[in-house]
């Protein structure tokens, strides 16, 4: 296959560090902005604030070669394959994040918390479904 | 960017015609496998029967062109982006399908239920965290 990822944005985050950035959104992640860019414009038409969405990105500094990982949180444990385990560095790094829209500013949507980090290609945005809450 | 999606597998379901398949996977979605690529056999090392997990696809028969769309289940209402809704048409296709893994025989994973047609690229495999059930 040969379908190449279109970025519709990018994050605005004062995360710039892979090493200390949280795990995950709900450990400590601070709010983000993610920019859009004007070409995508009319996708943004009903996404508004008190929304709960799901970020979809491009982990751009991972390792796609890895395939199975230790859990940081416990090194004694043995080696999962990275289907397993939330490791951003997996053969397609896309980075699944569970946020809330504080705030909507034409090309700038602000949410609640976000682990990514600054410059992170956004792929796409999704509602939460009511099965997902 | 010139990031390319590598599928590490596809999937295998009765499911073969856009039009008539179901929208969302707990609206009558059949089970589906999974069959993965040996080249990342590695890592599916410690998926197993039980888990919750979400599967991630590249929706190959989507338009990419589209950035507004009309609901299906109410044509009147008005137009949506498609960043506030869960259309297959969008920017970057990707499916997401929280589904439950029922079986694992080697490089073929059985899920419960799955709206992607047969065929469609399997991107990757995420365990569903504390937080998203």
């Amino acid at each position: 296959m040969t379908d190449v990822l279109r970025p519709v944005g990018r994050v605005a985050s004062p995360l710039t560090d892979r090493a200390t950035a949280p795990r995950q959104g709900d450990e400590g992640a601070p709010p983000a902005v993610l920019e859009f860019d004007p070409a995508v414009a009319a996708a943004l038409d009903g996404l508004v604030a008190g929304a709960e969405v799901l970020v979809l990105t491009w982990l751009d500094r991972a390792d796609r070669g890895v395939l199975t990982t230790r859990p940081r949180d416990d090194p004694a444990r043995p080696e999962l394959g990275v289907f397993a385990t939330r490791s951003p560095d997996r053969p397609n790094p896309i980075g699944l994040h569970r946020v809330r829209v504080t705030a909507v500013d034409g090309l700038r949507v602000t949410v609640d918390h976000l682990e990514a980090l600054d410059g992170t290609p956004v792929l796409d945005v999704k509602p939460v479904l009511r099965g997902e809450r």
